[in-house]
């Protein structure tokens, strides 16, 4: 059984059906549905075998996901996908535990799948050139940046958005509806990463505002999950001081402060305001709708693959995009007739 | 640089820091610690290629993953790549997209990789011998099983819950709580899949109950997203008849559900009792809790990689293994005062 087979049952050329096959966009429904009935019919499997063969080794680029439970990473993982197979790359999928050092994890997998590109998707914001140095082939860091290491901007390239900025936005947004009181739920204020970035952004935001940092505040959970995160709001609201607004650096971890609030007889956003930053899908059925800073998933994916790309083409040299996020006006955020509602 | 400088360096043995590389539970944090620092200060990096050369192709099992954004699947992967890592197995994961052909793909990549076993995860419940065969290796159903097909149960494995018998018992809930317009959310009567499956378990469960079926609270969405959920429940307390309790095949369904249900002025549980089954993370953060039927996911996960290593090493048959739910009890169920109350 051979695609021509396929092409001659369904009536259509063996171009068209290699489309239908390799799922491009630009076959009809028609043709599409005809071709699968075909492939079903004749029980046809597409040899990727001989397709692998013919290929060079040299167009796989390997994806690796750090804390592949982030829901955030989904759809860049699929945007991701779709734009390595449009570029005519195999993608390799491999995913570490959030804990995991996902640098030695990479340089293995780089070798033993003889890759040509990385796209290293949520790591540590410090590498030293020494430790990438062992990757070998170009990378991407794609959904963060090397904000804290050593590394030449030139010795690879990045796809985030400015977390420093954006935690800063987000922390004004609470501000400009009055609120003083501000408390912030993070993984940790000294990660040297995304959450330790974030936190600058509202340190940064309050101290223009003239609002004194209150350290009583200031909720690390240490670590990322949502349990944490919900018995860290719910400590907070049990021992800590009075606030009327939080800013949670993700979403996931607002879903879970909500709730701790709820639990607390705290009605957000009449209680208690809440922003957040990301944007994931889940976020949009809370009730109410959270207040989130959406992140530009998709297009993060597909330029962390470009960039690539470009660069394993020798058509561009190492690039450092930021993008920037879109508010989602949601409906966590109230004005604040007090600093001591959340009590 | 090799395993035993680090050895040197951390002042353990080399099979220490191979079982710290290789990630088991059995090394203390002290010396886990070490180790690591050992790791990073002589920017040593694990040689898997040397590993992969030294390994037969024999031990490498694929898993093809149908639907990759459902967030059901996500413990559920995890759980396949600690049990494929403790029991010796190279795992290459494949995702594809929901309404993709999963056998085709799993056929490829079986040849491609020279693949020893197959866990398919997320698939069609009706297969053909014809169909399977092409896979060419033991495979394993996972989450679900080939309920509408003619495939020989000796001829494959699966692991799942008995979908007809947690629906009926989710619907039986509700029966209990004294309602009677009782809606059902779900993809398709008719998919010849898990949504057909729980929808018989809806319908028997009215049926002994002695409620008559009311088609117009029949809401099918088509597709499984959350918008359409979100969508057709808004419909259906626009347009359909009186209902006081909704069973939602899947979490993320009712959770969509609860979002249309608070958008129209109704609140759960008190105007409308909502169940489901599944138990994602997600779902214990709703307000209030989800009560929902939880799937074992871990052990789901687990068993699948356990039946395959054991038909693999030739120490057992095909089996097919039903798992049972655990009821959350949650926040969601309330009593029926008047069939008409989510009017």
């Amino acid at each position: 059984m051979t695609i021509k087979d396929v092409a001659e049952f369904s009536g259509v050329s063996v171009s068209t059906v290699s489309r239908v096959l390799n799922q491009h966009p630009d076959v009809s429904e028609v043709v599409r549905g005809r071709v699968m009935d075909a492939v079903r019919e004749l029980h046809y499997v597409p040899n990727n075998s001989a397709r692998d063969l013919v290929k060079t080794r040299t167009d796989a680029i390997g994806v690796v996901v750090r804390g592949a439970e982030n829901p955030f990473f989904t759809p860049v993982i699929r945007s991701i996908e779709n734009a390595a197979e449009d570029a005519g790359y195999e993608m390799v999928l491999h995913q570490i535990q959030s804990g995991a050092g996902e640098l030695e994890a990479a340089a293995a997998l780089a070798r033993s799948k003889r890759l040509n590109g990385l796209i290293l998707l949520g790591g540590c914001y410090d590498y030293t050139p020494e430790q990438t140095a062992a990757l070998g082939v170009p990378f991407v860091c794609c959904t963060y940046t090397n904000r804290f290491g050593r590394l030449d901007p030139a010795s690879y390239s990045s796809v985030s958005i400015d977390d420093r900025a954006e935690a800063y936005r987000a922390v004004q947004l609470l501000l400009s509806r009055g609120h003083r009181a501000i408390a912030v739920l993070l993984d940790s204020v000294s990660d040297r990463s995304i959450s330790q970035l974030r936190y600058q952004g509202y340190c940064e935001a309050l101290r223009d505002a003239g609002v004194a940092l209150d350290p009583a505040l200031v909720a690390e959970t240490v670590e990322f999950e949502m349990p944490a995160a919900y018995e860290r709001t719910r400590r907070l609201l049990a021992e800590g001081p009075a606030f009327s607004a939080l800013f949670a650096i993700a979403d996931s971890m607002a879903i879970a402060a909500m709730k701790a609030l709820s639990d607390a007889g705290r009605r957000v956003p009449e209680d208690c305001s809440v922003i957040a930053i990301d944007g994931i899908e889940m976020s949009r059925y809370t009730v109410p709708t959270l207040t989130t800073l959406i992140q530009p998933a998709e297009t993060i994916g597909a330029q962390a693959v470009g960039i690539l790309a470009e660069v394993l083409a020798g058509r561009g040299g190492s690039r450092h995009l930021r993008l920037e996020t879109t508010l989602r006006p949601g409906g966590t955020l109230g004005a604040a007739e007090t600093d001591r509602k959340a009590r």
